[in-house]
This record gives structure tokens, C-alpha cells and sequence, in this order.
């Protein structure tokens, strides 16, 4: 951006630069461009905003920035566009903006797409109820059969019954079913779409995705009125996956998307569950593939996956209030594996979920529940990619940081 | 055994007192009865037979065992009656001895059953054609759905049709499938059976034993005419799990009997297998069960099981004694679908059985015995899941490694 650009974008925006700047990263960068992501990781949304519309970006963006000379008005006017709509910005500073996202700076791409998105447009009420909800992923096949239906919509309306949010794509098939299954019990659901919040895509889902901007929220990278492309999807998938805690996926034929969105649950440590199904039916091919691979947890119900992640949700297990009031030793009552993880922990730098369940003898999205625990018990944090005892070590009480991951 | 009772069994025996006095266990004793086991590893057939027919046994046995003044006398007279049937006793010593039964000894019980058989009962032609073979059980829910038993059948088949013996328990559905899955192909299958040989049990299946004791084999630890228990069926179960070199369980509920034949697996340190069905299905609970706890191996399909036992032949195939003595070049007089296979497989790395058959257009089953042939000439290799051309080339003859994956 030249310095009028920059001074532009300044009087546009008044204090708000941040805000605007990602606004018109969002409109004029491909959704999940890793070389945006990785600018504005880097030297920050104006700063990219300054050195893309003046044609100074990086030279291996998925597709060419277009020059702007008055990007503030550029993001301006959408920003107001959108309003209109009653369509809304979301992005890090918001009290909506969920952080988790950020866990996708930490992880690798997927053909050039990932990363950490500018903000997502969305649409309906519910985001700001979202925030520190736990949220499941249920993902599948666009054609799917009654039996893979009929599981993704009992799953899905089981987790939304015990509070836990739907998040799907929209899809034919089994994300429809998902998001029909969370809707029959008016509970919270996510639809994440790969075009504009307010396209009705797949037209067929008009009034479903109408139903949701009512019930739950809509949530998507493209900016209002984009059409999907198929490398949309891609990038796409990668936000299902971090916005979730888990991702089941129900049915998907050898290769599919669906399988695309699991990948990304492991790059990004979410569980990766997978839905079985009768060996005869092409299907249930990929989630049986992936389950033989060891690379998703077998799930059969919701309760199996609220088990993978309710201890991070969770509030301190009942009982355990006391401890950090000085009543009770923090690893009283605890389990043995649990204190296993614990004391695998290193005291100063990060270890690795792989590395600490190899250690304990766990598989990781094991090993990933019971750290959960230990975090909301506050006595395991969070170190970049990995794991450690809490500075304070979790014994003084009231100062612990038990905020969870998000 | 009194003095008296161990020269009347050397009388009558000859020179075979050994098999005679484990004839008197098989009859005399309850099948697994672990205290008779040990006291036969500990102090021999003889010795055993000595002290049970003098009262001066273990006192744990399962069931009191009779004192016998005779007991040479009582094994012949079962052995005779039992040969006029066409029924014979196979015990250790015996060319059709399978001596993995001696696996048995190496691990624990269930509810005081267990240890190696004293002996086993057989009718069929089968016995010595099956001692190295490789074979599979496959074994499931009596009340099995008709998913079930399509899928047992058609493994079964597959397997039988690679040449491994399809073993199984002769019990409704699923077992049965299975047999009739070995038997449609005219495949080896073996019924291991908690009654006598000679005993038509359940009624309904009356024909098909007969059917197998004329193409495969009937095994059983319970002496000839004797009828089964509700312990003799777990006895049996051990015998199952001993005899192959794989457990398949099909459709299971939530506690069942073949899931019992799986833990012998385990035990047994041989693989254990889970096919998996849909979750709506209470005949498929406990089979989801033993692979959620990893207790078991997913699998979809005959190819899969026979990938986990390192099936592919043992010794070069006919004809190819030539190459490695320098006399003739790899790949003559391979055929063209072997030449295919061979040329699909990566420099680097490993392709899949599954991503090779797909390239060639077989199935996995009939691409995994081209690997094998491959893999016996020297021709491929195996790298961790999947298959590459050997680092060598296999074309320098003696320095290649044709060791069977195992």
C-alpha cells in the first residue's frame, strides 16, 4: 500500500484499521490463501493490506491480488453492503471471533490452502452463544444413503440435546442430516459454507440454511454473494475442522471430502471419529479406511464422542471444586493415567500429545482428553503446539489460568 | 494309577502307552479342565493317568474325575468303538497333531478352563492336508442378520479360495456361513465342535456336518457321543483360537461367545478381527465394542485378514528355481497380470494392495497373491503397510532377502 493507501484506509476506518484492513483481506484474497495467512501473520492486516493493494505481495498467492488504491473505501463499502444484509464481520478482537482458529497458524497446509482466515462473515444470532460452547463437526458423503441419514441426524441431535454445537458444511447428504438433526431439537448448529453467507448453495437448501440463519449461524471465509469454487470447499473443510472439537465423519466413499476435513482434524489435534457401516456398501469405504489406519477414533453414538472431548468443556469435575481453595491436594481423586499424563509433563518447553501418550501408553486423542482434563483442572497449559506444567505449577489455587484452548 | 492300573495300560497298549493314556484323558477328564493340562505339561500322559485313575489327582479339576482300575482297558475300548466309526484319535506324536494346540500352555485360563488338549477327535478327510495350511476362523452371532451372514459367506469364500482353511464352530449363523462360505467354493474348512465328532449338533446342521466331514474336517476335544455343555462351548472356543492363525468375528452383541474366541486370540497373541456393521444394529454392539477398545482389528474383507497373517506362500513358486541360479531372466514366464503388478509398484516408498489392484484392475484378493508370488521371486517388497519394487531391484539373484513377511 502506498502511503496515501495507508492514509486512506485510515480516515476510512477511524481507529478501526485493523478491523477494515482484514475486511478487505477477506474480500479480495482467495478463502485459505496460505501466503495471505502467513503476511498477515507476519507483518500484521495493515501492513499486508499496504503491500498487496499496492501490488507488493507475496508472489505465491493461489490467485493474483488485484492492485487497490483505496482499499478502506473497497472494505468500507462492503462492510456496509453486507450490513445491510444483516450480515456482519467477524474477526480476532471480537468478543464472537473464535480463537481456536488461530491453531490453524500453527499446522501445515493442504495444497497451498490453511491458515488462520482474516474473519468470516455470519449470518444469524447465534455466534456470540457459540463462544466456549463445545462443538462437534459431523461431516459425510453428499450421497449418502438412508442408513448413513439416519445415523448422522440421531448423532447430531444427540450432541446438540446435551448443549453440544452441529457444526457441518451445508451439503447434500450427511451434512444436511446433521444440520437437520440438531434443528429438530432446536439445538445450536454451524453451518460453515465455501460462497457468500447469504448464497443459497446448494439451492435446494435454501430454506435449511434459512432455518439455521434463524437457529444457529451461518459462518463463511467468501465474502457476500461468492459463488463456491472447488478449492473453496478445500479451504473450507479446514474451518469446520478447527472450529470444532471433534470431527465425526458418517459415511464417505474412498475419496472424499469428508476425508479431507478428518485430515485436518489431525493436523490440528481435534479427534477424528469415524462412523462405521456395513462393509457392503460403498459408503462406509473411507471411514472404514481411515479407521483401519488408526487415523480416527470408531464412534458409534454421541455419547462416544462427547467422551472424547467433555473434559474440555467441562467445568472442574464435580468434587474437585474444593482443591483450589486448599481443602483438597490437586491430584486427589484423580485417575492413575491421568496422573501419568501429568507427571510426563516438562516443567519448562513443550511436549507433544504424540510424544506424551506414546509415554503413557495412550493413543493421542486418549491422551488429548486427559490433557483437556488436567487443563481445565489447571494443572497441565498449553505451550505453542504443545504441553507443560503450568508455571505456577497448579497448586497455589486462585491464580491458575484455567482458560480453556479455544 | 495304582502300579496294578499302569501295567494294565502297558499291557494293553504295547508300545503306545503314551497315546493310550491320553486317550483315557480325553475321555476321562472335562475338555480345558486347566488343573488335567497342567498336570499333563508337569508329569506326562502316563504318569497323569496314574494318578487321576487312582484318585490321586489335582484337587481343582472342573469335575471330579472317576478312579479307573483299567484305564487301558477303558481307552482302548473307546478307541476301537470309535475307529469302527471312522473316527480317529489325533494327539502329539501324530503327523495330523497341530502342534500350535502347545500355543495353549503358554497363556492363562478363563474361569479354570484352558491348557493344551490331551488330544483331539477327528472325522473327515481333511487333517493332514491341513497341518500348515494357513486358516482363519471366522465366527459370530447364532441370531445373526442376514448382513451377517453375506459377509461371513463371502469371506469365508475368499479365503477358501486363497487356500486357507475357513475354521469355525458349527453353531447357527454365522457359523455356519462361514463353512458354507469354505465348502460352495469347495474350499478346506474345519468344525471344531463342544460335542462328539460323531454327534449331529445343532440337529439343523446335520447335513452340512456331514458335508464337511467328507470335504474338510471335525475336531473336537470331547470324547465320541458325548453332548455339549454350556463350559464345553467355551472350552471349545480356546481350541478355535488355537488352531488358526487369525480370529474373524463377524456380528457379535454385546456379550457373546465369539467375542470369548476373540479374548483366545488375544491371548494367543493371534490377530484378532472385527468386521464391522451398521451401529444400528444390536447384532453389531460387541463387535464396535472390541474395536472401539482396539482389542481388535477392523476389517472389511478376506484380503485384509490374509494381509495380517502374512499369508503368501512360503516357497518359491514352481519354475522359478531358475532365476536365482543366474539361468534365466526375473521376468520370464511371468504372467502378463504379474508383469502389470510389478511394473505398478513404486521405486520409493509403498503403494497399498488396494491402490495396486485398483491400477491393475483386480481385486485385492487376487492382487495380494500376485504381491506374494512377486514377493517370493524376489520381485517386490514389503515397506511398513505397502509394497515397493525391492531396493535391489531383485534382479542380482542370491543377496535378496525372499523372507515371507510374517
Amino acid at each position: 500500500m502506498t502511503r496515501a493507501g495507508v492514509a486512506e484506509l485510515s480516515r476510512t476506518a477511524g481507529d478501526d484499521h485493523e478491523r477494515l484492513a482484514r475486511v478487505w483481506l477477506g474480500v479480495r484474497t482467495e478463502p485459505g490463501d496460505l501466503a495471505v495467512a502467513r503476511l498477515l501473520v507476519d507483518v500484521g492486516a495493515e501492513e499486508a493490506v499496504a503491500r498487496l493493494a499496492a501490488g507488493r505481495g507475496p508472489a505465491q498467492t493461489v490467485a493474483p491480488v488485484r492492485p487497490d488504491r483505496e482499499p478502506g473505501t473497497t472494505a468500507a463499502r462492503v462492510l456496509e453492503s453486507a450490513s445491510r444484509q444483516g450480515l456482519r464481520w467477524v474477526c480476532p478482537g471480537d468478543d464472537e471471533w473464535p480463537a481456536r482458529l488461530h491453531d490453524l497458524s500453527l499446522v501445515g497446509d493442504v495444497a497451498r490452502r490453511g491458515g488462520t482466515p482474516a474473519g468470516l462473515w455470519a449470518r444469524g444470532p447465534r455466534a456470540a452463544a457459540e463462544k466456549g460452547r463445545m462443538a462437534v463437526a459431523v461431516v459425510g458423503a453428499r450421497a449418502s444413503t438412508e442408513y448413513g441419514n439416519e445415523v448422522a441426524g440421531e448423532i447430531a441431535a444427540e450432541l446438540a440435546e446435551a448443549g453440544v454445537s452441529v457444526i457441518s458444511g451445508a451439503a447434500y447428504g450427511i451434512d444436511a442430516a446433521a444440520h437437520r438433526g440438531a434443528l429438530a431439537v432446536r439445538g445450536p448448529t454451524a453451518a460453515v459454507l465455501a460462497c457468500g453467507v447469504d448464497v443459497a448453495y446448494p439451492r435446494g437448501h435454501d430454506a435449511m440454511l434459512a432455518r439455521i440463519a434463524e437457529q444457529g449461524i451461518i459462518l463463511s471465509e467468501a465474502p457476500p454473494g461468492d459463488h463456491p469454487t472447488k478449492v473453496r470447499f478445500l479451504a473450507r473443510n479446514r474451518l469446520i475442522a478447527a472450529l470444532a472439537d471433534a470431527v465425526v465423519v458418517v459415511e464417505a466413499a474412498w475419496r472424499s471430502g469428508a476425508l479431507n476435513t478428518l485430515l485436518w482434524a489431525g493436523e490440528l489435534q481435534r479427534p477424528a471419529c469415524g462412523v462405521p457401516g456395513p462393509v457392503t456398501s460403498a459408503l462406509s469405504r473411507g471411514v472404514h479406511h481411515v479407521l483401519r489406519e488408526h487415523r480416527a477414533e470408531l464412534v458409534t453414538n454421541a455419547a462416544e464422542v462427547i467422551e472424547l472431548i467433555a473434559p474440555l468443556g467441562s467445568a472442574p469435575l464435580p468434587g474437585a471444586s474444593g482443591w483450589n481453595r486448599g481443602e483438597r491436594r490437586p491430584l486427589d481423586g484423580l485417575d492413575p493415567m491421568t496422573v501419568a499424563v501429568r507427571e510426563a509433563l516438562p516443567v519448562d518447553g513443550a511436549a507433544g500429545v504424540d510424544l506424551l501418550a506414546a509415554e503413557v501408553g495412550l493413543n493421542q486423542t486418549q491422551a488429548l482428553a486427559v490433557l483437556g482434563r488436567l487443563l481445565a483442572l489447571g494443572l497441565a497449559e498449553r505451550n505453542g503446539a504443545g504441553w507443560r506444567l503450568p508455571r505456577r505449577g497448579g497448586l497455589s489455587g486462585g491464580q491458575v489460568d484455567r482458560t480453556l484452548p479455544t
